[in-house]
């Protein structure tokens, strides 16, 4: 064809850090410890459950119900008689998109933690994965010059998805605390006069992730408090990401700050099964909030995908039912799983230590991001001198030493990637012979500096 | 919150014929042949080999790989000795954005009847259902101010997905040809001057559905050549959904306009697992074309979703394995389903002529539109009058005779649709059963009148 083909909403947005790093690590065999997905298998109560459910009969392998109706209840405003004769007579229609035994048991499960009532008719969205939640919380409600300020270190996908909404990122960095030793991402902290400093009239949602990736800052009360009262004071929504909800550690608490005052109008959770129950692959996520605000999500995922598969989301209801029975106890897998990583994470940090690399302890999720400014290596090679040093180092870990890990400041902005240019991010989700095998490289490589 | 806080792109695209009609279904408990998707199982090959991923080990659970490289031939161009050196040791990646084994056979399968080579790595983009392809192909294509032609009738979401992407659709009719009897979804015609005189210098796309939802039209090889030659002529794009491929009845044959001398550069096609498969539920979808145009799709792809479900993936790439095999032989899905669905099509035109419902034959798909003129009812009733005929019609049938379909004029234009209200549709992809229960009301209905 001989005219432009692309749409002007493609333009800028087609990087992507991850092709690079993750096809670097193939071609080089390396230790993956990159990409943020577990190498082992999801429960064997859900796995079950999934088959089960495929083996359950024709409605499980086709579209499930994209909407319910609720009829008015009679009586319960003062109108003319034949108007309330009229009104009982007419169905209101909700778009549930969500398979129902989902939305039910996700609206019974969250709205016990959160402590305020989740109609699952109206309230959530089921999406194919926390990021498509995103996507549709961003189409859905960020318009055109619309600002949106972002918190760095972040998830890579929220600039190019505020990009194609046509607003404009605005990017405030989680700085370590000055003045001593930086040994948790709770020493990572928001200035809150630099942070209301970033608003300005065209502001209209702030954006976190609790547990943070790439850092694993797990925000305390206060800071959350202090991000609402900023959202409540100018009116803005704020996306929170908290797909790593129960993976925290050492006494660290996951606060929603969709239960703070004033916020619920005004937040929209996600969460994703993919990351609740090691299942990645089967692409299940949801946006929870207001109906005032979901609705607006509703219509994007209405044009843009309709139904979300349904064996998966029958599989994820059972999941939730069972956590949901057993919500603290030894059994529940949202206890299990941290605990599993916390062993992993403490092998990961103390290995990372003796070659010199300075974890930063993470207190949720699944990453360790590590200071390399100790390791003494040359990095200075020619063709190499553009790029940023924490980029420059991921390669020669991947090539000299066979161990694949991301640079941290494909987190960051441009404006702000110089100065976090120190860190790169190992992911430890990851099967103990994995986990072992890169214990031994960096063993390897202690024993020879 | 007292802004607004929605985007102006959910505007105008909220309304959905679905909603209101298959909730008043499930009210009066009515016989199902509104929606369309079968009400059985898909073959038990696929459903065996969805249970077979999920026990497949841990890579099944996860994400499947989003790219891979190839690296650049040596020696294939005339370049320096140190240039040449340089791009040996770069990989150029590619997003493949489809589980490695799906994308490799839909190569495969779709090169061999399409007559050209597919680059499973470039040319493919798998996508969460046909409705996500659309949905990337529209925003990847389709710029603010940018003219899309849409044949009417014509599947709902064309329309949201053209205005959602800033772009203005444009209609135009199939029209039952005048001065003969109309008994076959052949009879319905574009007027090739009324097409060409659409074109504007903002005209970007046609939009086609071969076989067509809901008039079950199989476009003929010389009205796909005068559509191509229109594209070919005014440099257009072609979106071509073709989810109904394999179904085809009394000898109509679905060609490819993608096949055409000069449209492969610039034909979207767009398919479905759901479709082929029997399997809505596990939405499964694809687009192919260029990669030219493809990678466009793709970076729209990346920013939504990223990942599609994996075992799902793994299993229609099992399928279609298996069709490989067996393409056009007797064991073939995809000729016994066309089988299978020829059978109850014949049974349901017979059934709607006894009570003078009139059809029209579907040469394709999974829908059959009938002419209600010659029923003798009163719709006239006060509440209704807004409403156009069809849809006046299809609430009596459900509310008086229990059998739930969808009017017609919702696949029309606001401007065309008047013209076209005397039609309802009718989807025969159900059980038996079900097709027997409709049976037995409109047999009553047939030996009352």
């Amino acid at each position: 064809m001989s005219r432009k083909v692309h749409s002007s909403r493609t333009e800028g947005v087609d990087k992507n850090v991850w092709v690079e790093f993750t096809q670097l690590a193939a071609d080089y065999k390396a230790v993956n410890l990159g990409q943020g997905f577990p190498d082992f298998s999801p429960p064997e109560f859900i796995r079950e459950a999934f088959c089960d459910a495929l083996k359950g009969g024709p409605a499980m392998h086709q579209y499930t119900r994209a909407f319910v109706s609720k009829t008015i209840p009679r009586g319960c405003v003062c109108l003319p008689i034949s108007m309330v004769l009229y009104l009982s007579l007419v169905a209101i229609f909700f778009f549930v998109q969500g398979h129902p035994p989902l939305v039910k048991i996700l609206a019974k499960f969250f709205g016990r933690i959160v402590g305020h009532e989740i109609d699952p008719l109206e309230d959530i969205l089921v999406t194919v994965g926390a990021y498509q939640a995103l996507f549709c919380a961003f189409q859905a409600l960020i318009d055109e010059e619309d600002e949106v300020i972002i918190v760095e270190p972040f998830f890579d996908c929220y600039q190019p998805m505020v990009v194609m909404a046509g607003g404009k990122p605005v990017y405030i960095p989680l700085r370590p605390r000055e003045g001593r030793a930086v040994l948790s991402s709770g020493d990572w902290v928001l200035s809150p006069e630099e942070l209301a400093s970033k608003v300005t009239p065209r502001t209209k949602a702030i954006v976190i992730n609790t547990p943070n990736n790439p850092l694993g800052k797990v925000y305390k009360l206060e800071e959350l408090q202090m991000i609402a009262d900023l959202c409540i004071k100018h009116d803005l929504l704020c996306f929170s990401d908290e797909v790593y909800e129960w993976l925290t550690y050492d006494g660290a608490k996951h606060v929603k700050i969709a239960s703070l005052p004033g916020m619920r109008e005004r937040t929209i959770t996600v969460g994703s099964a993919g990351k609740s129950f090691s299942a990645t692959g089967w692409k299940v996520g949801w946006a929870i909030g207001s109906r005032d605000v979901i609705k607006h999500l509703k219509i994007i995922h209405q044009n843009s995908i309709y139904h979300c598969a349904t064996a998966a989301q029958e599989a994820v209801a059972r999941g939730f039912e069972r956590e949901y029975e057993v919500f603290g106890a030894p059994d529940s897998y949202f206890q299990q799983l941290p605990a599993m990583l916390h062993n992993k994470r403490q092998k990961l940090a103390t290995c990372l230590q003796s070659v010199g690399l300075n974890p930063i302890m993470p207190e949720g999720g699944y990453f360790m991001i590590a200071d390399i400014s100790s390791v003494k290596v040359d990095l200075n090679d020619e063709s190499n001198k553009v790029e940023s040093r924490d980029f420059r180092f991921v390669k020669w870990l991947i090539k000299e030493k066979g161990l694949a890990t991301i640079p941290v400041s494909a987190f960051y902005s441009p404006e702000h990637g110089k100065e976090f240019d120190k860190y790169i991010r190992f992911c430890f989700v990851k099967e103990d012979s994995t986990l072992k095998a890169a214990e031994d490289i960096l063993k390897k490589w202690s024993q020879r500096e």
